[in-house]
Formats: C-alpha cells, sequence, structure tokens
C-alpha cells in the first residue's frame, strides 16, 4: 500500500508485542520495526520478518517511519524518552501516572511544538478511553456524579504484595468492582463512595511446603493499605492451576455517570471494558489513536495532545462521508 | 456573564423544552429565547422569564445568538429550517432520519460554509452518542462486530399502531432488548442477529368497554410486521393506571463492540444509556454539542459537521489543562 501509515514501536514488551498484534489488523498501516534497548537479535518478534533495531537508531530524523508509538513504562522510560523522540516524530504513549500527566504532558509539548510534530499522551484506556467517558459524562449531565470502577482485573502491586508475605510461593490478585456498590449507582442513586467502598479483591495463592493456610490467609487480609479495609477472599491452588488459570492478564472497569435533567429525571450512562488482555487493547487503542496523530500533524496541528482534542473520526480509516452514512 | 454562550431554541415541544432546563444546568450559557411557529403568547415556557419570539424574527442574522438548538422534527421541519438557519446561525439539530442524513448534511454544508457558519447535523445519542460509540468500537478493534440494541424504551410508531386495533381506548408500547441476545453478546460470542433477534416487546393496552380481551391480544400480537415476527407480552391495564404509570418518556439501549486482538483473546466494549426520560437527555446532548459549535466556528471550523468531528473535551466547560488535571 503505498500510503500506508509506518508506524515503529519503541520498547517491546507485552504492551510492544500488542501493538505488533494490532498493526496486523489494520490493513492501512504497516509495522516500520521495533526499536528496543535489548540487543536487538535477542529480542523474538511476533512475526519473524519485522525488523528489530537498536533504540539509538532514532538518534535521528527518519523518513521511513509516520508514527512511533512508546511501548515503555511510566516512571523510568518515558519521561525521558517521551520529550526526546517528540523533536524528531510523532508519537502516542501511554504515560498512565495520573497526578504527573500535567508536569509531562508540558515536557513533551515544547520539543514536538517546536519540531512540528504531534505527540499524543497519556492514551490507553484509563487513562484514556475512561477518560474521555469522565468528560462526556460531566458534560452531558452537569447536575450528577460520576463514578469510575476497575476490574476484574489482575493488579501487578497486589500481586506482588501477598507473594511477600511468608509461605506464599506465588500468587496474583484480582480487583473486582463491589456488587452492591454498582447497584447503588446503576440505580440511580448517587453515593458518596471511595476506591475502597468500590472494590473487592480476590486472591489466588500457592502456598510453600508446610506453610500455614490459616496463618497465610490472616497475613493477607490484614496486610495495612493493601488489604485491611478491602472485603478480601483468598483462595489456595496448586502452582499447576495458578499456571493454567491465572497466567492471562485480564482487566476491565466501569465509568459511571449518574444525573438529572430535571428533578426526580434520573439518567444513568455507563461505559464498560471486559479484556481478556490489557496489553494487547491497550495497545489496539494506541494503534488508532496512531492514525488520528498521523492525520492531526498532516493538517497542522502539533504540539502535545491528548484523546481530549482528538476527533472521533480521526480513529477510523473510513472517509467522513462513509462514517455519516454507515455509522451515524 | 459577559461572554456566556447566548442560546436560541427553535421550536417548543418536549425536544426545546428539554433545552431550556440544560442550558439552567450550564452556568455558561444564557436562553437568547424561544423561536416558535405558534404565536408567542400561546408558549408556556418552563421560566416565565423566557423571552419567546415568532420564528420570523430569525429571518434576518441577529447579534445577540451565538448558537440555535433546532428542536423541530426530521420529518418536516429540519429539511426547510437547517439549510435556510444555517445561512444566518451557527446551529445544532438532532436530525435523525439515519438513511438520509448523506443528503442533509449536504444540504446544510452549502449555506453553512458560504456564510461562514457551523452547523452541527444529526446530534442526540442514536444518531450521536451511539454512533462515536459504533466509530470507537470498529477503530479500536478491527477485528470483530458491533451490536446496536434499544430499549427498555417508549417506541411511539408501535404505540401509535396499537391504539389503531378495534377494542384498543389507550395503550404504550415499551420495545426492550432481548435478555439472550444480550448474554450471548456480552459473553463474547459473534452472533448473526436481526433487529428482531435482539428485541421483544411489551404492551399495555386499556380495552374499551366490552371489547375482547383475548381478540385485542390476538390482534396485536400477529401484526405484521410491527408484532408478528417479534416475541411481545401484552398486559391489560385501567386508564388510571397507564395514565399514572406510563406518561414518561424513558428510553435507552446499547451499543456493544466484540472483538478480538489476537486468537481466543475477546475484547468487549460497552457503552449504555438508562434514561428517565429521552427528550430530556436528548437535549441535554444537543446543549453540551452547542458549547462545541460555539468554540468550532471561533476557531474557524465552518460547514455541516457531525460528532465525529468534535474534539470531546470541546463539550466541558472546563479548560484543556483541567481536563487534563482532573480528568484524564
Amino acid at each position: 500500500m503505498g500510503d500506508a501509515i509506518r508506524i515503529g514501536i519503541v520498547g517491546y514488551g507485552n504492551l510492544g508485542r500488542g501493538v505488533e498484534l494490532a498493526i496486523a489488523r489494520n490493513p492501512d498501516m504497516v509495522l516500520a520495526g521495533v526499536f528496543t534497548r535489548r540487543p536487538p537479535d535477542q529480542v523474538a518478534t511476533v512475526s519473524a520478518a519485522t525488523p528489530v533495531h537498536g533504540i539509538e537508531a532514532l538518534d535521528v530524523p527518519r523518513a521511513d517511519i509516520d508514527v512511533l508509538v512508546l511501548c515503555g513504562g511510566s516512571k523510568d522510560d518515558l519521561p525521558a524518552q517521551g520529550p526526546g523522540l517528540a523533536a524528531r516524530f510523532n508519537t502516542v504513549d501511554s504515560f498512565d501516572t495520573h497526578a504527573r500527566i500535567p508536569e509531562y504532558f508540558d515536557a513533551v509539548d515544547a520539543p514536538a511544538r517546536a519540531a512540528g510534530r504531534t505527540a499524543l499522551v497519556a492514551c490507553g484506556w484509563d487513562p484514556g478511553l475512561f477518560s474521555l467517558n469522565r468528560v462526556f459524562g460531566e458534560a452531558l449531565l452537569p447536575e450528577g456524579e460520576t463514578y469510575t470502577f476497575w476490574g476484574r482485573g489482575l493488579s501487578q502491586g497486589h500481586s506482588d504484595a501477598i507473594r511477600r508475605v511468608p509461605g506464599v510461593a506465588a500468587g496474583v490478585q484480582y480487583t473486582l468492582p463491589s456488587d452492591a456498590a454498582m447497584a447503588q449507582v446503576r440505580g440511580g442513586a448517587r453515593p458518596h463512595l471511595s476506591t475502597r467502598d468500590k472494590h473487592t479483591r480476590h486472591c489466588f495463592v500457592v502456598l510453600e511446603d508446610g506453610a500455614d493456610a490459616g496463618q497465610v490467609r490472616q497475613a493477607i487480609v490484614s496486610m495495612p493499605h493493601y488489604f485491611d479495609q478491602y472485603d478480601t477472599r483468598v483462595d489456595f491452588i496448586s502452582a499447576e492451576q495458578l499456571a493454567r488459570e491465572h497466567s492471562a492478564m485480564p482487566h476491565g472497569g466501569f465509568v459511571i455517570r449518574s444525573g438529572s435533567t430535571a428533578e426526580d429525571v434520573s439518567q444513568v450512562v455507563e461505559y464498560s471494558l471486559k479484556l481478556d488482555s490489557n496489553p494487547q487493547f491497550t495497545a489496539s487503542v494506541l494503534v488508532a489513536y496512531a492514525r488520528a496523530v498521523y492525520r492531526m500533524n498532516r493538517a497542522g496541528q502539533v504540539g502535545a495532545v491528548t484523546v481530549f482534542d482528538v476527533a472521533p473520526g480521526l480513529l477510523s480509516p473510513r472517509s467522513a462521508a462513509e462514517l455519516r452514512r454507515d455509522l451515524l
């Protein structure tokens, strides 16, 4: 395809792999290559045909890449890579440290703007699609409350915490939305709910030989901050069962806006995701937004942007006329 | 407020009344007036302070109106009013005859563009928010299927149909999503479903004196096109109960995208509305989009546009920096 959008992937973990899979599902895109800090010959891509380069290959502008999808982490990778790469490329990233988004936005905006590049920051599903639904909810129903619930989803931080408990050989933790809180909100009530009120926790634990199940359970459910204030369920399973049933990375959640348009007239808007694979879905979101970034840059919209700045039609490979005819 | 957005309402039925209610909930907006084909002194607005004018007051451009919200019907009102008013004002309308949207878009685009006005057509929730979610679904998960379910909602056309059955004094019909079809789709299956497979119908009927309930029921459930191919339930109630319990205009529905990002990796995105008042919610959507239209016009984006062209951040009264800080 002569005018396919050429995407580069920076960093090749679960997210980068998901981007490779997503590009293969978008016929108007081609994968220009993977750029990694590892020795390129040690990176096994999904397709053997995918070119893998050292990340230093991005130290100069390249005419063969339209948009880079940055797949590094928010803690160490993106704060360094994002501003630098935005000075030479159009970029999309999933920076997800909510509290530091304004600072990161500014750090990327200046170099992107100076170079005439477009950099979409903090994309994915939260921040990202969930954020969009928070903005829609508030704008459409100014009198109301917004509720974000996460799960059922694997929580990396809480899984790490239970693995540090003496007697635990391995384990995972899922965060679940509380059924009772969800029912209240969906019913149009507008309760005050903390994160803790909205979620429960479910642990699957493999015990070390000779460990006491009762003691381990107690150590987990009473762990400060992580579990003590939540309704926590602990199930003990075998190492085989853990490997078989708990190695995927499911996630999801809900954004609910409950509002009124007149006294006693309740209106409820709900958005939800049920994801078998969190990184693959996030990657799919980044790839659709890479298409939008490519178009925005060609239209002269440069600098840092967020999902709030992207007209939804730009995400689709179809023309505006086709979208109006078929999907409006 | 010196720079409040000044909105005019054209047509004052349930939708126009909803727009008046919505403007009162948006502190950055003021209602410039209602414009009606009826004698202005016969129109009872929600607020006695609302100015009411004859529609001919819009025959010339007016400096006291930023955006007109057109609240007429798609069959007769908008095809005539939309293009004419877009030549003098920024407009938002809820044109909802899906098949005729491309033609209507073109009819509005030319005069709006010539006059440097911005005209958002076919806004509301379907077309509108549901359309957005169809575009997002397809763009984010190219390998998948999109399902739109409507209801539980009052259907005007089907209510009219049952009222024409001999022996029926009064009645209403609700369209409901089929629980079985919803469960299949939510579970990640991608069945082929017609509109009929996806919905059931529930009628509340008041019999005329001496009418035979069995005959009336049979006449309804066997009515060609309207009911014969649906699972239809008919309940007989009193005129009092009908007035008490069935005079609101609830509606809602679901847009579900069920897709895959790799073999056997299912991802489900669901958007739903549960509305106590269909016209009030539609009005709230139109008002939020009126804000966006005002801003797009000031930014020089003229001509006809749809929800696909509107960056979500433009819907919010908050600044882009505030949205990034608080809602991203």
